[in-house]
């Protein structure tokens, strides 16, 4: 019997193992644990003879249950073999390794693993992301890129609508959807982009993504190939383009003029790029339109070359004057153009719900790669933001948000126009939600950054979206999620940070690219483009 | 004046436009467009004189308001230009390109555009996806895989938690996201993987991704370089590889043994692989468990080589017998062990939520990626799933689910049984939502799919997991969605399609590797895992 003659030293077991009672791992996981613990590391060595249950539970002083639970699971897991007659030992598959070869829990064997990731990931890794610093107490969200008014999402319309979808919810809404994604979201947003942007297209051409991230990557990954070149927008906002690096395309970075892409440098410089990327509705940073001619031009080019144009429209939605202009798509004839938008601007950034709208032959091709990264949004989710859509809600949020956010510009430009020394030179957009505020020459942009957060400003620089272009010195100002009544701390807070930083003298007329088109010019103020 | 002395012949415009006026486009609207189309298409040349507002009203018979409201649109556009005492013209910009040449509204104006897609894109569409033929009349979801039991998805529960979180939604849960994923949610997944799959880690090692997909294509990204090698298992689902395909990556197909992966065989064939993608705990789709001396194995040999080991843990929280087995990753202490789980088949896949465990030194580049892909799952989103897994209804649900599918999988294996000609044979898994039922030698497994399909059963056949890899006939059969109650019907159906194709004779033997752990051997019935 087992308690008669036992096979190993009285203690062997015992010492190796400290059992916690209070502990809130039950007492088999302990035993489990530590045993297995004690194989790893070559304190048990294969082919030792463990104590019957009976003596290791009288040993220990837990029931004999505890221990034979214990037991289980390492056999379970092939740790111990137990064999009729001939007792439990350490299983003889330890004998394959050094021991203690697999696992030094407390720190890595040999430092950080070598090699550790892929060359695309190093060539991410060189991407700058402009952030701003953090402000110290905020004045609201001044004046933070691309944010939203944020109070004013309506939660309460989201919470009954996915409340209702949930509690409606399928079977097959339930499982895998549609990659292209849910096909009444792709009916409601095609119907609200032709209506309000002039985008030619139907829910057969539209791809729901994660946000206008999701939508850069996917294109990237589909259409550019590695050693190709694309040409960018300088400045512009390369924090997006990360995608297009790791492609490994060559980026050429184009200047703004007045009218928009410099084409004829781009194309002297880069003749054979095979897809150009932009913001022609209001280009980012710096406000401009693009005119007409130049994107009649850039259409041509790209059907002549079969090259792809990417139309970044995040935030046109916000057209202050008349009707917001077309969109390039619109022009284009669903050829060349890939037309990019997103919820993140109009609603709130964390709903992640972008869309692509494609020209019909590389339909295929994008849903096939959108099954491989990550399939589709999550489907209720998705049904929400169609019903938001559907039921109005969206276009009365739009409507509410476009006086919200001209008025907070007119604050804005009003509180910078009456700022001490007209240290500042501002211009109106006709859209959107940043204006660039021009320095006085020589002022350095980083100092008066890193000084305005602590005066509870987050601005950026506006070098920090510029690869070759020169330019004077300015800070690109997001006023959408700073209240009107706010607007003058924010510009009182920035005129501190200047004098803190010594900056004096009156900024340049702002450059002819950067002036944008004044929200009354471009439809009676000024009556021609060209003149 | 302008009406004394018309500039033009005075149906030059009238003619070029048809408006409607009970068309739901309204007329401003109708003459904006077609007027445009006229531009673009060169039947109104650069420089041609426009009639006056007031003129063309007239003509058309509508308001002069409705005409000025569209020539104020085109203008805003640079299409035409207005220059006071000029009158209005088609604007110059038009000379800049052959008219017609840029838009054809009706068909694509060379054919399907050139070269549209890039080399990984053509190297997707390479995969094939096992994708099995949708069955007519379907009974239950048989035998789809991976697919569970939808219409016990807790929706009641998921719309009170989703309705208090979009109520609560804070400004800084509406704003963008930790692209790691939301802390509390990762802090759960941290401490549930910990209690149920022994993966040590804490929320700073998990990465919250969208589904099983999104990790796998982040992992290629991140780690795998074009012309590096990676082990895969054969058979396996290399529908979901397909990131590693576009990576560059060459698969090197792997047999199973009946310990898992075949290393001795992998160590030769390539010894030089920087990665491998196994599925230890419940092998796709034979079911055999790794043994404990394959796992060292494993682990030594990425340890040495610096070599990733990617452990899909895709269903491991439905283990029948004991408690499941640890994880690999707890095994491996953090050092070379990424692994991947996910709520797809544990709550629904269109929750589009999943996680990945990283060692610590990979965190950062994982992150950085994941922000260029697509930043975060919904932010709210991940936060019901957090509050769903902290209030218990996720424990609840897995042992619910857990007695479900043991019962499915028992009434699967009883019709098998029982069905007609011992034209079957079947072992019953320990774990997991699938079984494999093998068909008797010579079994045409494509003929019988797709005739399985029309007798209302959906299934596949293993020869499409498999690569290079031979074996007997035999299908893969989902029970996760066919209720008990169903079984029996589902099992005539295949067996009416067997006879259709003519299918006779016995099953072989199943094959060593396939065989499975039985139920209750792995703990009692068999006491050693080598004898």
């Amino acid at each position: 019997l087992e308690a008669i003659m036992p096979r190993f030293t009285r203690s062997t077991i015992p010492v190796l193992l400290r059992l916690d009672a209070r502990a809130r791992e039950p007492l088999f996981r302990q035993i489990d644990t530590q045993l297995r613990e004690a194989m790893l590391s070559g304190r048990l060595r294969p082919g030792t003879a463990l104590p019957s249950t009976r003596l290791l539970a009288a040993e220990l002083g837990v029931s004999r249950n505890t221990v034979r639970q214990a037991f289980d699971q390492l056999i379970a897991e092939g740790f111990i073999e137990s064999e009729i007659g001939a007792g439990t030992r350490v299983a003889a598959g330890f004998a394959l390794q050094q021991p203690g070869a697999v696992r030094e829990p407390t720190r890595p064997r040999r430092g950080p693993p070598r090699a550790p990731v892929s060359r695309l990931t190093r060539r991410l890794a060189e991407v700058k992301l402009p952030q701003s610093p953090r402000a110290a107490r905020p004045i609201d969200g001044a004046f933070r890129l691309g944010l939203p008014a944020l109070d004013r999402f309506p939660v309460e319309t989201w919470a009954r609508l996915a409340g209702r979808r949930w509690r409606r919810a399928t079977a097959s809404q339930l499982d895998y959807g549609d990659p292209q994604g849910e096909r009444i979201l792709r009916e409601a947003l095609a119907a609200h982009l032709g209506r309000t942007r002039g985008v030619s297209c139907d829910a057969d051409q539209v791809l729901v993504v994660s946000g206008s991230q999701g939508a850069l990557d996917l294109i990237a990954r589909v259409l550019l190939e590695p050693g190709s070149k694309a040409w960018v927008e300088d400045p512009g906002y390369y924090g997006a383009l990360g995608p297009v690096l790791t492609s490994g395309t060559r980026m050429v970075p184009v200047p703004i003029d007045d009218e928009g892409l410099d084409l004829a440098y781009a194309r002297r410089v880069a003749p054979d790029a095979r897809a150009v990327f932009v913001t022609p509705s209001h280009q980012f940073p710096l406000g401009v339109t693009m005119s007409l001619g130049r994107r009649l031009e850039l259409l041509e080019w790209a059907g002549r070359g079969d090259a792809w144009v990417v139309e970044d429209d995040y935030d046109s939605e916000f057209r202050y004057d008349a009707r917001p202009l077309t969109a390039l798509q619109g022009l284009d004839g669903g050829q060349r153009v890939i037309y990019v938008g997103t919820l993140s601007k109009t609603l709130c950034p964390s709903l992640r719900i972008g869309y692509i709208v494609l020209p019909r032959p590389l339909v295929e091709s994008f849903v096939r790669a959108r099954r491989f990264v990550d399939t589709h949004p999550p489907t209720i989710h998705q049904l929400v933001a169609a019903d938001f859509i559907t039921e109005g809600h969206y276009g009365r949020h739009l409507r509410r948000m476009r006086s919200l956010y001209r008025e907070r510009q007119d604050a804005l430009v009003r509180a910078l126009r009456s700022a001490r020394g007209s240290r500042w030179r501002v211009s109106p957009s006709g859209a959107g939600m940043h204006l660039v505020a021009w320095l006085p020459p020589g002022a350095d942009e980083a100092q008066l950054v890193d000084t305005a957060a602590r005066e509870g400003v987050s601005a950026l620089g506006l070098a920090m979206f510029r690869s070759r272009s020169t330019g004077p010195p300015g800070l690109v100002l997001g006023y959408g999620s700073v209240r009107a009544s706010r607007m003058a701390d924010a510009i009182e807070a920035l005129d501190r940070a200047m004098d803190a930083c010594g900056i004096t003298g009156v900024p340049d007329a702002a450059p002819r690219a950067a002036r944008g088109r004044s929200r009354t010019g471009a439809v009676r103020g000024r009556r021609t483009r060209k003149g």
